[in-house]
């Protein structure tokens, strides 16, 4: 890729920008889009328009303005804990990257480009990925060049300054998961734990009043009662099915109701009764429906009973009358074997993965095993597939394979925007195949908690990222064009590698382009959510309900977000002393990135968990990974330059494990565990326990027609 | 070394045993030296001889009937639960050895003596270690040879063996001290926690009100009160003056007292107050001794004020009127800061190191580095000189080395018996300079208590025997014997490895022979002890408390013998298959050291603390690592025979890891936290709690002059 087709991609990337950001003002200017744009507001009963005294003035940057004086309890209270976490993360990052530019650009770029390393080799030039880009980068010092010190103060100065933000940023967050934990609202989560792994009762001895008179025993005074998990399954599905057939009945009802306003009353919904309503007889849909859920309610009813007598798991959830007492016990073992009795923190009622409750200590060791050798067997390989992605996508290649695009690629100006986006997209269309299948991975490990199984995800995810994306892309870019000089001196893979780098920053500096312009102006944009939502609406959306569930935003996902980051983050890392030019286009794509997801949390999307930050030690050890990535590579190519006082990096890899295992052991623990300091604060009013342990019921096995008594009785058989 | 020194290294040591315990008996009869042979039973207030309803028959192994018939619970009151764990160690690698001896005797030793591989090939006979044992083991059989099948079962044995083994034994002792812990007598320190890194307090504030507060917060029913750590340095140097004197005085007055019985009245004992009492002027002791008391009483008062009132440090001892409270603290986080207000469960209180209770959380850590590096530093250069040793010391390089030796060591049987014991007398005093060593080294660690830093001196210790003895004499026995080989070809080193390991098996076999011989017949007839009592007793002891100092017998020292019997099972299950013959040779070590042992538990040592079984964890981990190096092994020397099948081994090495990640996962938890379960067990009687707390008033502190009242008031001002 040449200067002008780099400055192409930027300029294509950036008009797309600038389109989708007025397509966004003029769009949510207009009343019928207004649930796509302030869905949050909405649903929390707030005016979309009238926002930190905003009013209506409706001009194109109003929203930037928001974002910026938006505060941090603002975010907390709108978007939850975790989003202020990510923001956290956001700002973080992008403060490394700031202090960074700020000493390197003015260092590094007049000693890089008064050097004319590049004009003098030929070996550099002959690889096909020189373009005029190379002259700011470090590519241009001569070897053994004494100009390297500043380079090698440059990755002092970007290692220091990372540790001392992260340092400060994890402290910060500590602060705030414990002011945000010690609020003297009452969290019902905040008095219960979950036990797993109870043991055979003992004969006559049902499950309940096992649990019961163990916690009894343990805690005499701040027991309070329990809940034994049940097996939900069969439940849940009539359950469902009772949900869809209301629902299909009051769509029904709209469709008659709506036919009759327009003048054909006799025109009542029908449907077929078989397979996707395709086939089958033809009956009165409004029957049919009352006639399905008039079945289905008794079936229910009896088969909730059934579960609560019959299916009860060796799991329960255990309820405190006191926040100190349930956080002590969380933390406490339980039985001397340590696969009994385990007891964790509760997670929220509404992220609880019921069905996973059940599972045995040892089955989810094993399950966990299981999962990490799929993982890592996905890892191996996509990874061939993606390094000949990298290989074949190149115009040259294309036309050679394929020769029947030769016409369309031979248009000048048709050829050089492929020729800046082809690889590009085929990677980014690729990496969004894979976050569902890790989810449910994750799931499948048996862990209890949504929160807890969107981290795992995130993690698998992000070492996918790391290794397939950035390893695969850097590596198989420079081995494919330089297989020939391998195949004589298999010792010289160190030295390519080095050398290969900086070949690669143009490819990923228009990667970070199109993923901050494009990628942030279609989230700001909207455009997708907009068109499904306005086609349901006028095509299948009949009742209110309908109508909300077409635009109900979803959340954030940071979960899939934070891998996508902290790609860029190590990518900007990694060049940020070879090639000093990325550091702004990281700025620009953490700030933006910053500001259009402030706008989008405070706005569109709707928090579904609430983990309290346990995010945060993820992406801080992420971000110091990359650090030590960084540090590695700088070695290595501080090797390649052949300068004589690269032993003085040694003491860097060092210095960040040291500093990650400081971190840990002083702010770790607190976010696995609960500090009682914390815990012990007063609350503003003795919650309503019967309420804490009713908002633990799932909705499955919750009903009107059951009395409470019923249910009581139903629960302590 | 042949076959006849061997034989003659196994008869002298056999004679050596017999003579000692004959000894033994003949000693131990004789009520004069009863306070050397059952101190134990004479301090716990117990008849010496009516053990067990032996009445005065002293047969000569009535001592054996008696160690046999004692019961875990007999060993458990007498010698406490620390003591009981080492026996299930003993038994346990007893039972390993003597379940893999019946199958590995009969299946192995025929299968390898009617093979003829030492006599048809020159170089293994060629090395100088060849002799009539080698017929009786793996080194016999052909390269490729179908009889290498047996070989490999018989490795697949000893496996499973022990896995069954350690996994009954780790579950027996975790009920064992689960038992033992539920207990209805109330410990002390089951009542206490012990908290470090107490942050600066508020102003106007003492450090007592902080914690009294802080704990009062969180624990408002069950806190009782707390005691914060002082520095005690001044006073105990005092306290410690006060004694000694007491002790002189006491001497002095007993020997005037002898003085005028034997008819010289005038003859007042006198003493030179200078250095060491050689120097200075002349006094009369009493007096002397007197006036010190009478001026180090006060000092010692006034100290005891400055240090209650000054010198408080951030650690304090808390107390709670609750075994579940105390056990469910220790084990939770109290500050959302990890390094502050860190929590652990309180030891006993005569094993807490006081002066380590303030280093700081992060200074442990720093230290703790500092630690392993100097231990590492350690094993690195004793390498070193114990490869020379084992080199050095045959009898025809110190022939050569030392000419003047030549006209001793010509002499036959003189001869025989050096070459038998040489090397490995060497070995044994170098090792027994070690210990101390570690011991202060595990102290400066930070730790703050006494178990524990005897647990992690004995695992330093483990390591160092391990790489230093068991490695270094295996390799650097063969590396110097065919050192021309690998300078030759250093791949070879892998082979020469393998290849070496059996000619090893007779020095290690006169090693393990000496140990259980010599080693247990001096620990069971106690003849150093016994002629220093009497030496003491004779010359010195003027006083009954002189006396009982000089007859005390200390306790168990299991933190250096179990790194000891862990290099005996690393060389006998290394050589279980190679060599079958060492299998009885182990199984009379662990025999014979169990009832050894045991009669010394029962009858002498005393133990000086109690740590429940923590070190069982170790014990198991360090059995497996034997395991996994004796599988490493196999898979190597199966390589060298040139066997087909050695993959079938593979599975080995990691089914052990699995197998103790298993093991560590469901038992090791416990070992380190109170389960809540066992805690919450009920109490005989409610412990009276000011007596807990009086219990752990360090004894420089205690005072008979200071008054109740005022303790009260100078710990709480």
């Amino acid at each position: 890729m040449d200067f002008s087709s780099f400055l192409t991609s930027l300029g294509t990337s950036f008009l797309i920008f600038v389109l989708l950001m007025l397509l966004f003002t003029w769009l949510s200017r207009k009343p019928g889009n207004v649930v796509v744009y302030y869905p949050n507001r909405i649903l929390k009963g707030l005016d979309p328009w009238d926002a930190y005294g905003g009013s209506r003035t409706r001009n194109p940057f109003a929203w930037i303005g928001e974002a910026m004086s938006a505060t941090e309890q603002d975010v907390i209270s709108m978007s939850g804990f975790d989003t202020a976490v990510y923001f956290v993360f956001l700002s973080t990052v992008l403060r490394i990257l700031v202090l960074s530019s700020i000493v390197l650009l003015p260092m590094l770029l007049p000693v890089a480009v008064t050097d004319d390393s590049v004009k003098s080799t030929t070996a550099t030039t002959s690889n096909g990925t020189f373009n005029d880009l190379d002259k700011l980068s470090m590519g241009n010092i001569r070897r053994r060049s004494p100009r390297l010190w500043a380079f090698l103060i440059a990755t002092y100065w970007v290692s220091f300054v990372t540790y001392y933000l992260l340092w400060k940023a994890y402290k910060y967050v500590s602060v705030l998961r414990a002011d945000t934990l010690m609020s003297s609202e009452a969290k019902p989560e905040q008095f219960v734990i979950l036990v797993r792994d109870i043991p055979l009762a003992l004969r006559g001895q049902t499950r309940k009043e096992q649990v019961d008179s163990y916690f009894n025993t343990i805690y005499p005074q701040t027991f309070y009662r329990s809940m034994v998990v049940t097996d939900n399954k069969e439940v849940n599905k009539i359950w469902e099915e009772l949900e869809g057939y209301k629902k299909k009945l009051a769509h029904a009802k709209a469709i008659y109701a709506e036919s009759r306003r327009t003048g054909k009353p006799e025109a009542r919904p029908t449907n077929k009764t078989g397979f996707l309503g395709l086939f089958g007889a033809k009956v009165d849909s409004i029957e049919y429906y009352k006639e399905k859920i008039n079945e289905l309610i008794p079936k229910l009813k009896s088969e909730q009973n059934l579960t609560l007598r019959e299916k009860q798991q060796d799991a329960a959830l255990v309820f405190f009358t006191n926040r100190v007492t349930a956080a002590s016990a969380a933390q406490s073992l339980h039985d001397q074997m340590v696969d009994k009795w385990t007891v964790t923190d509760a997670p929220e009622p509404r992220q609880l993965l019921w069905n996973n409750l059940k599972i045995k200590f040892f089955q989810r060791q094993v399950r966990q095993f299981v999962v990490y050798v799929i993982v890592a067997l996905a890892i191996l390989f996509y990874m061939i597939p993606i390094g000949f992605i990298s290989a074949l996508t190149t115009l040259d290649n294309l036309k050679k394979l394929l020769p029947f695009v030769k016409p369309v690629v031979n248009l000048k100006a048709l050829r050089t925007v492929l020729e800046a986006f082809l690889p590009q997209i085929a990677l980014i269309i690729f990496l969004a195949l894979l976050p569902k299948f890790l989810l449910i991975l994750s799931k499948a490990e048996g862990i209890p908690s949504v929160s807890h199984a969107v981290r795992a995800a995130s993690g698998k995810y992000f070492y996918f990222t790391m290794l397939n994306v950035f390893i695969g892309v850097t590596v198989g870019g420079t081995l494919f064009s330089t297989l020939k000089t391998i195949e004589k001196n298999p010792n010289s893979v160190v030295t390519i590698l080095a050398n290969g780098l900086p070949g690669n920053a143009t490819f990923f500096l228009t990667l970070v382009a199109l993923k901050f312009f494009v990628g942030y102006g279609l989230e700001l944009s909207r455009i997708v959510p907009l068109i499904i939502y306005h086609l349901k609406r006028k095509y299948l959306c009949k009742t209110e309900a309908e109508l909300v569930e077409a635009w109900y935003p979803g959340d954030l996902k940071y979960g899939t977000r934070v891998p996508g980051d902290m790609l860029i983050v190590t990518i900007v890392l990694c060049y940020s002393v070879i090639a000093p030019l990325i550091l702004p286009f990281g700025v620009v794509y953490f700030g933006l990135g910053w500001l259009v997801l402030r706008n989008q949390a405070l706005k569109v999307y709707v928090p579904s968990y609430e983990s309290y930050g346990r995010m945060w030690p993820h992406m801080h050890s992420r971000i110091l990974a990359a650090l030590i990535i960084y540090q590695v590579t700088m070695f290595g190519y501080f090797g390649a330059k052949k300068f004589v006082y690269v032993p003085f990096l040694i003491p860097l890899p060092i210095l960040s494990l040291v500093f990650g295992y400081a971190c840990s052991r002083k702010f770790y623990r607190f976010f696995r565990d609960m500090a009682l300091e914390v815990a012990c604060h007063d609350l503003n009013q003795i919650p309503n326990m019967d309420q804490v342990f009713r908002s633990f019921i799932p909705p499955c096995l919750r009903s009107k027609e059951l009395d409470d008594d019923e249910f009581e009785d139903a629960l302590s058989p």
